[in-house]
């Protein structure tokens, strides 16, 4: 469905540099996009590309508009402006709406209206399904929990008994929300399995990364806040409580009983160790290790680059050599 | 259920101060605790609740019982006792039994008394399940498969073909067991897939956590000891080897034929290359690397913890600046 | 179904040294093979296990010939060598044929010749399924998705919507390819979804670790090479390109819209930050993280080794130590 610039600018709220009356029909990339696409420049790496674009036209701070070839739209921010216009252009295609006579659904499931059900999905009785809700396809959603409306459960995702899920969330492909949490208590026979009587609580507009898990709390929830972003490969231990707006990138781990504040950002391949607390508007690195709590906004870091190997061996001999000195210093009678 | 102080004392060897008629039906954490519940106090860091709690009674040291403002239940283990109780006034809930009559059982599949198989699980011809497996929906057990008796496979869990795995095991929901190892030949076509014909094979009491991956053997066995416990998202290369006991926290990767010891503990991101060993009684710290066999007892640890990002900044400028230093030092013709 | 010695030399061009009559038929590690089976030595590690085996034959290199007790097929590779004799005498074990009945196959699915789809798997309309397709238990193939001939999808894996992939491929159990891209955008009332309209492309003879996931791309399509091998637990962001030949060992991370050369060996637990390019012919070390693009052939590192945790918190102490010198140094007004 063509929508000219004109709506677009309006729409948005964008300063239109160019024809109005021009169309487009689908976003692209500015190294790729042809005349009826509509492309952004938000990464400046990318600035390099804008010169021969052949874009209709272009989503740019008003910094980078006098470079533009095309068409302008200048927004304050272009990467929230072209994300609501690719949401435009590009809808989600039509799920199957209805219950797919190849999926299982309990008997006491209440299901509202307007819910879809996908092939060989199974909801158990006793689980509750909103308004609006999709289930993918070979998804599980057990008994007592509760899909908000208009979540969207994407393939083989896995909901477990009482997790509550709110409004507008989308749990994606193999993600696992509400298994048990790691509770295990050493006795001299062995390890004794810590029953996790808790559940999981996940907020409105939350997104759940693929293959992430997000593990039922020991005895009270696990906490997911509003808006909260996980990307995929995500563990995310019991009783974690994760404050509105932060998003976290893959592979990331969080120990049972950590509590992140808002407005975090948390890079990929973070560790976090149990039962400390971060607070809100904190910057994590990726790969670092956090050891203790965090009482200070700003931006937090625990991992050396790569380098050359020989050079990064020099470096691991350089410390190993500094360690020995010190101990065998003047102040070291040994 | 409720249950008397006096009984749980008496159960579970205990010494309780207070009432001994009084009774509780349920856990909660000290903070949110009522008058029909029973709490805990192991991690120390959670004292400064003891103080308020409104629990019936308190599982915890001799060491904090003066400090328990209600009954208190006086354990040399708090921990595993409250893990005992928790279990008694929490059993699981009725897994439907039987086997539901949209799981896909082959007719050559052996199936013992007492098992049950929830909704679109799959078991395939030649699988056998003992007395008391539990399948959940949407499982896959393939051909040549043994599940121990009372073992649990929560759901979306996959047991590969001839993978043994033995009794009152928890494959928890999403985990693969017995995919394929990472077995590949360089030659001067490309990479040449190794077969791996090997399988897995798991003791009794182990707990398999929430997509976790443990791949079959390539040629030998990869085997998990009596009472390992694995948390989420960890992957057990082929041929690895781990002894009863250990325990694994969430994110860490153990390389091929790594062989790992009994009563070890290994914390979460952690990662063992291939073909070390390492002895008994050894713990892991968070993000270590361990390259090379660990012979002593000890703990291990390898990561530097989180900074701010500009201290971190500088700590990393000075290596680099030291690491210089060494190559341009007096010893150093260049 | 034995096979001579003779045999397997002139097949795998091998030199022969020991009874050419002799028949062997299967694999066997050194130190337990028996009398009907051949094995091999690769790696050096385990020449301990050569004067001792009990194997019928051995493939190995001439260094390691003399030593060799019994037979010897002497191979410039033995380990490529091993592979191909493996896959001779362990040939896959059939997959049923045809189309479970319990599997969901919409009408409108192109299924070519000779595809297998095991029980409960889904393929919907309008996905497309080339000759020899192999659809294991469980899995879910979404409209317009491609899967070239002869490649296999592992129990519960899962390929989304409009994903091409190649021939001879293997997806394994529970992988994930066109979830997704974690693609946000930044607005003052919270986050907004950036609609991930791009695809993702996997050449011919890749494999894809179980539990992997391979997200789809935001605008153009993530692409991952021909012969390219993923371990497990690995994430492949948005817009990633995987050069050819590339093989990456488990729990790595690759951010979005970074380019990995052809030919590159990735350890494990990596990070590659996004939006920078890696040459052809890289190695990265095991749980190295790389912040910026490589444009040099060679290895790269960034990790320490795990240490006895008293020396490593010794090394800690000491750079920490030498920071705060340099800044209070004679320099530094301070």
């Amino acid at each position: 469905m063509p929508v000219s610039l004109a709506e677009l600018a309006v729409r948005f709220g964008c300063e239109l540099r160019g024809d109005p009356a021009r169309q487009v029909d689908h976003v692209a990339p500015l190294a790729a996009a042809g005349p009826s696409a509509i492309s952004f420049l938000s990464n400046r790496r990318y600035l390099r590309y804008l010169g021969s674009t052949g874009a209709a036209a272009v989503v740019l701070s008003a910094a980078d508009a006098d470079a533009c070839p095309t068409a302008a739209l200048v927004a304050d921010n272009p990467y929230v402006v072209y994300a609501r216009i690719a949401a435009l252009l590009h809808p989600p295609r039509g799920a199957a709406t209805g219950i797919h006579q190849a999926a299982v659904v309990g008997r006491e499931a209440v299901i509202a209206d307007g819910v879809s059900i996908g092939a060989l999905a199974y909801v158990a009785d006793g689980a509750r399904l909103d308004a609006g809700v999709a289930v993918g396809p070979g998804c599980v959603v057990d008994s007592g929990a509760v899909i908000g409306a208009d979540t969207q459960l994407k393939a083989r995702s896995c909901v477990a008994r009482d997790v509550v899920i709110g409004q507008r969330c989308v749990v994606h492909e193999g993600a696992i929300v509400g298994a048990d949490g790691f509770g295990i208590a050493r006795s001299e026979d062995g390890w004794v399995k810590v029953p996790q009587v808790g559940s999981v609580g996940i907020g409105d507009d939350v997104e759940v990364g693929a293959n992430t898990t997000i593990d039922r709390g020991a005895i009270d929830d696990t906490v997911i806040g509003d808006d909260v972003r996980l990307d995929n490969l995500i563990q995310v231990g019991h009783n974690v409580v994760i404050g509105a707006h932060t998003a976290i990138a893959a592979g990331t781990a969080i120990a049972g009983s950590a509590r992140i504040g808002e407005n975090c950002l948390v890079a990929g391949h973070v560790g976090i160790v149990g039962h400390i607390q971060i607070c809100d508007n904190v910057t994590i690195n990726a790969k670092a290790l956090v050891t203790r709590s965090i009482d200070e906004p700003g931006v937090y870091s625990g991992k050396f680059p790569a380098q050359e190997a020989r050079q990064w061996g020099k470096t691991v001999g350089r410390i190993r050599q500094l360690v020995r000195g010190s101990r065998n210093g003047p102040g070291d009678a040994g």
